[in-house]
């Protein structure tokens, strides 16, 4: 079905493309614009520059917003610089206040002021309600479309209020009672309205317990409280306890794979947002600082075993030999590491059970370094005949097997305790103490054993 | 905040711990059980064995099933392995069937009879529908608990039915329309039911543009769903159009939880659901396969360099940059694995902008293969005072970096054509190619030029 569905898109996307080169734009317009508006971001994003540009000015402009807000957001500045301001305008009409502040973010300041201008005062406020908050809290979260009752109404008056208002706002899985100042008291689920005695007052059904997010809750923390308590929507409240939004699970879905998405770019030193056809010259300069930080890892190593030179003249095989204890180190190392670091993401390291991980972790770097080892050591005995190189290599692996273990839960806990993110710095100075340690420990017992 | 949660949680966890040692029981029982149960599973997970097996004999009846449906699988095998079949029967009570089904997997097969036979008929009968379809589709992931109505009836008329009725199932947004063959017609959303005439008739007001989703399609493609069209709840057919159950978003966030896991632990070799304090015994095997497949790998690169044994010999400055090239071409492609992996997650890759694909990666290669080039070569020159090693490790590590992102596109889109997992098997294939390539271009070209 995942196949099915690339192949559609894949269809629409070949199709588009045939007819546009035949001057067919009218169907080609038809067809784009019956996807849907995510499918048409995903289908902008696996265009390079030039076609993307061509497909963008087919989208319509009512799925312009939406398309907008899907997209990723090097994509998205890309398209936004190709729009002139009355198309961005146009865009902005009828998107979410916490969409809008997000979207605001990337446009021109010109813009903002006109837009603002543009809103009525009840919507002005709720949008500089957002735009008080940080973008990755649960404030930049939320949306302020929130429907609100009063506790001593009864439920019939409710229903006729809903009724005369004519709609409600998407994922509504409950109304939120207020007092006469704002101040939150609980919720009226839609549930129990739907399914208790109208006669009956909301204060009898309200739900007192459910949860209420501080506007300042980090969005981590928002997705971590949506995920455990499998919540729809959810109340924000300032610091005084007045309802100033809510917070819905499709912005919660969003943050978690952001976050998924992070994690694993940033291990490899990329942004989260990284276009896939971001122009040559500016994926170049991002890329290479990170290339540049490991030429300077690489070059210690390589400081290292030149300090081991005149041994390696004696003896060549520990050249052709090194880079495997160095290799198998680095492996160890990276599984403690990511075993930890998404451990420490739970929140289920601390003081309380270091010493047991570390003694487990320890505990297995040894046996599979004993394993290796003495493996290793027959392969090389073998291959190059010498008995004293084999149990060298044997000693090295184990020592750096040992560190890898030692590296694997040290090494994240430091980098969290400087505040520095052990996703995306851990595998680097993971790397290089276990290719230290391995060319040292292997290239050292060798100059005092064998020479 | 989030350090708040793990401050609280902690705190729970160092009381608990404190009363058990003082033998206050009751109280550390008191404690433990006011958590919500899906902070009782992190919990419980973030202790070693025995704590846990102490802390889990303190977790409520009522709140078992659910601990036990939020820790992750490992950890749920263990705890399973301590209790008696009479305490895993009052586990599985009041659990979903889509759940439930989950779960009987773990169990001892003499259970699951007996399950079976302690559910009503009609329980019965959604259960094994349930287990029709394989774990990570849309059948196994969905529930039988759907609310339908005809629609020949007013709203009135369902309004009536659900006051009846009494209570509504969880993360209710829709009520499904069904004929009298239980075929799907459409939804009618609770808003709708809300905010519409209830004179109306469902007919009139029924969405029938709303997804419905086949039960074959994978867990996967159906997070896609959700997340693009910001569901709540979708309905499940068979094969014939009929309505057997629905998913809701709860469960696809766990879905979306769940591959995020797979594929960072998966690019550590590990499994998704490793238990941090898995026993070193077992989890010594688990890893065992992982550094015995790079030992493989890494003595392929000790191959290559041991051909040019006598190189080393005369020039051994090779043996000390050798692993600088062979690191960079690891880093720079690793980095293009990356994109091309998380495109192709989101069916972004196809043959039509492969090939745009490929040369803006082979763009980026170049530039940084002559930056850094240019800088290592400067190092080299003025480390060793040789100025063909210099010209010699540039072109190596051009050399290297173009293999690097040709390796970084190519090596992921073969191993998809042949079923593989990139997540899983890109990186070591990758670093294969670059060492091997990076360590005989270097050599290589050195015993031409330099000998």
């Amino acid at each position: 079905m995942a196949e099915e569905r690339e192949n559609k898109q894949g269809r629409v996307a070949e199709t588009v493309t045939d007819l546009l080169q035949g001057g067919t734009v009218p169907e080609a317009r038809r067809m784009l614009n019956a996807l849907h508006p995510a499918e048409i971001a995903n289908l902008l994003e696996s265009f390079p520059a030039p076609e993307r540009k061509l497909l963008w000015e087919l989208v319509d402009e009512a799925n312009g917003g939406d398309v907008l807000l899907q997209v990723n957001d090097e994509v998205r500045s890309g398209l936004i610089r190709e729009m002139d301001d009355q198309e961005l305008l146009a865009a902005t009409s009828g998107m979410d206040m916490d969409d809008l502040a997000d979207f605001m973010q990337d446009l021109p300041k010109t813009l903002t002021g006109e837009i603002l201008r543009s809103l009525d005062n009840q919507n002005r406020q709720r949008l500089e309600a957002v735009l008080a908050y940080p973008e990755d809290s649960a404030g930049g979260l939320m949306n302020t479309d929130t429907v609100t009752v009063r506790p001593d109404v009864s439920l019939d008056v409710v229903l006729r209020y809903l009724r005369m208002r004519g709609e409600m706002p998407e994922l509504t899985d409950h109304l939120f009672v207020v007092s006469r100042f704002d101040h939150f008291l609980g919720v009226l689920r839609v549930s129990d309205l739907l399914t208790r005695d109208p006669a009956g007052r909301v204060e009898d059904v309200l739900d007192t317990e459910a949860v209420a997010i501080p506007a300042e809750t980090s969005d981590r923390e928002v997705a971590k409280m949506f995920e455990d308590r499998d919540l729809i929507s959810a109340p924000v409240l300032d610091a005084r306890g007045r309802l100033i939004g809510r917070i819905t699970i499709d912005d919660v879905v969003d943050v978690i794979r952001e976050e998924a998405e992070r994690s694993i770019l940033s291990m490899a030193g990329l942004g989260e947002e990284e276009d896939l056809f971001a122009p040559i010259w500016s994926s170049t300069r991002r890329r290479a600082v990170w290339l540049g930080l490991n030429l300077l890892t690489a070059l210690l190593a390589a400081y290292v075993i030149g300090l081991f030179e005149a041994t390696i003249q004696q003896v060549v095989a520990l050249a052709v030999l090194m880079p495997v204890v160095a290799s198998m180190g680095g492996i160890a190392g990276t599984q403690t590491l990511a075993l930890v670091i998404r451990a420490l993401a739970l929140g289920q390291i601390a003081s309380r059970n270091t010493r047991a991980l570390l003694y487990k972790e320890l505990g297995i770097g040894v046996l599979n370094g004993l394993l290796w080892a003495g493996i290793l050591a027959g392969i090389a005995i073998l291959w190059f005949g010498r008995p004293a190189l084999g149990a060298i290599i044997a000693a090295a692996m184990t020592i750096n097997l040992v560190v890898a273990a030692l590296s694997g839960v040290g090494v994240p806990l430091v980098l969290k305790r400087f505040g520095v993110d052990p996703a995306l710095a851990g595998g680097v100075v993971l790397t290089t103490v276990t290719d230290v340690i391995g060319f040292m420990s292997f290239l050292g017992l060798a100059t005092f054993f064998l020479l």
